[in-house]
């Protein structure tokens, strides 16, 4: 299984990382030591527990794009580092706005430092991603540098705004389904995009097939988070025995829930009667389901999967890295838990 | 006093209010109108007090700079909107590390919002100025927009990284009046230095031409911090009746005060001691004066100043343009309080 993935992988993961310290490393100087170190921490390089900086999907979203589209992976190292280091400037700050102490089960950055640092090291973080994008000048060329740099600031205005509507949606209990797309599409679903979309880029294809590559990101994204909240609710580990875990206990407002919302009915509330035990969980689970919500999550997870793998096809793949990235895509949609 | 700069100022001060309106609209949308009303309080447009939005001080000097150049200023306007942009981005944040409570006589984004979106708020705020640099494309050509946004990320970076010593150095008690010029460097007079420098850059200035109206930036900005610096101490409010506002009660680690902790003489077991009084301030004040602060201080505002507009004559402002930036120029750099 996943033969070329495995392969690709061994090659571009160690390169990744390499230009992700490469770029991190320009704020090392002897007065700013600790800077660098938490943003060291925060990428899993340093400290208790290092190793758990994250599976760099999206750079590698990127860089097997640009290779299964017939260019050269090297050219869009840049990109791939821009994208990794938005993606985790997001996690810094969204760690602190969320209030959680843990980030891939080690102190999250704020708690460690405090928030007034751990706010600037995701401003540091942000602003060394913005500074790799534009590197691409180097590697690809000035007009790719500047398309991509654009696409890069679309998707981080459609970040903040996604965690603007994440943020005000805590306080409110009118939500709909509607709402989520809005946020979800935001926080999650476009940068993926923005991930093939460069990849396309800098391979040097014509818009038409960076819209193509683009969207399918975009439904890898949805598909992958919708799974996401539909194991959150139903995934094994959250019926039985990690209850505690279970979405329905944080409070979270997954699309399952927003269903149930919508549905007024005796579901929402006992949402709106609050403080739900774990002991409750099955129970609730179960109201969710025969309200609609199970099978409604599970159609808008099959529906975007199955554009996600749609578009993909239609962009023909070529080669190892075409395939890489079919079993990329097909191990995002297929996880269990 | 000071004619053409209250002539041209009468033209470009709308056109940037303007063109920052055009800009921050971009988040405005039926699902986000309270974070676009959040980005407008904080720049003065709206809410209790609204017109205390800043003095538009930085896009002023980009547009100058490119006229007194010989440039079209209105080439400059997405230049001239970053700055401001960014600018704000970082006194929200700052705010919300400083824990300050009043910005422009008003509460400060995190106190009226609360600190998540406060800090998403800023988030928004730095995405649109990385988006406004990019737009130079369409007013001046792609070559520009480029070499723009890289000089803009290069003052980013150094932004933050004067932040993260402005909040480390709190804690520190053996700092030098080095590591003063390190903070200060990065979070007051680098952005003015790149103001100057890109609207140099608009108007097809020559590298070298380009690095003398940085440097004449840099000596501005610079010039007017560590004046600001002096009249937090020994400036007529701050002796007389005011003596609550003065910086030496806050604790700020201003040059003065360096200086005078380097000295490790009277004045610094004084500040070790902690717990000054509004009643002390008088006889601080004057026990760093008979240390050489104040003479210090006073010497590397002159030295700064006379490097300013020495660099600001080498450039050869041309025009009406050229005469406004000599006296915005000097207005910055003569004020009184």
């Amino acid at each position: 299984m996943e033969k070329e993935l495995k392969k690709l992988s061994g090659s571009l993961l160690p390169s990744i990382e390499h230009e992700i310290r490469t770029v991190v490393a320009r704020v090392q100087t002897p007065e700013t030591e600790e800077l660098h170190y938490m943003l060291a921490y925060h990428l899993g390089w340093v400290g208790e527990g290092a190793g758990a900086g994250g599976k760099r999907i999206r750079p590698l979203l990127v860089l097997l794009t640009t290779g299964a589209a017939g260019g050269q992976w090297e050219h869009a190292l840049p990109a791939a580092v821009a994208v990794e280091l938005l993606h985790n400037f997001s996690l810094i700050h969204d760690d602190i706005e969320d209030h959680s102490p843990l980030r891939r089960g080690r102190p999250t950055l704020w708690k460690q430092w405090g928030i007034p640092q751990a706010i600037n090291s995701g401003d540091t973080m942000f602003t060394l991603a913005n500074t790799a994008i534009l590197e691409l000048e180097k590697s690809a060329d000035s007009s790719i540098a500047l398309l991509a740099a654009k696409a890069f600031q679309e998707t981080t205005l459609a970040l903040t705004v996604g965690q603007y509507l994440d943020i005000a949606f805590e306080s409110r209990s009118d939500l709909t389904t509607d709402d989520y797309w809005n946020m979800i599409g935001g926080k999650t679903a476009s940068l993926i995009g923005t991930c093939t979309r460069i990849g396309a880029l800098v391979a040097g294809c014509n818009e038409t097939a960076q819209n193509t590559y683009q969207e399918f990101g975009v439904s890898l994204g949805l598909a992958f988070q919708i799974q996401d909240d539909w194991l959150g609710i139903w995934g094994d580990s959250n019926l039985t025995g990690k209850s505690a875990e279970s979405d329905l206990i944080s409070g979270k407002k997954t699309l399952p829930v927003l269903y149930g919302l919508s549905k007024k009915d005796e579901f929402a509330r006992r949402w709106a009667a609050g403080d739900i035990q774990p002991l409750d969980v099955p129970e609730l689970a179960q109201l969710l389901d025969s309200e609609g919500a199970k099978a409604y999550t599970q159609e808008r997870v099959n529906y975007y999967t199955n554009r996600a793998i749609s578009r993909l096809h239609q962009t023909n793949p070529h080669g190892d890295y075409g395939q890489a990235l079919i079993e990329l895509t097909e191990l995002l949609l297929n996880r269990k838990s």
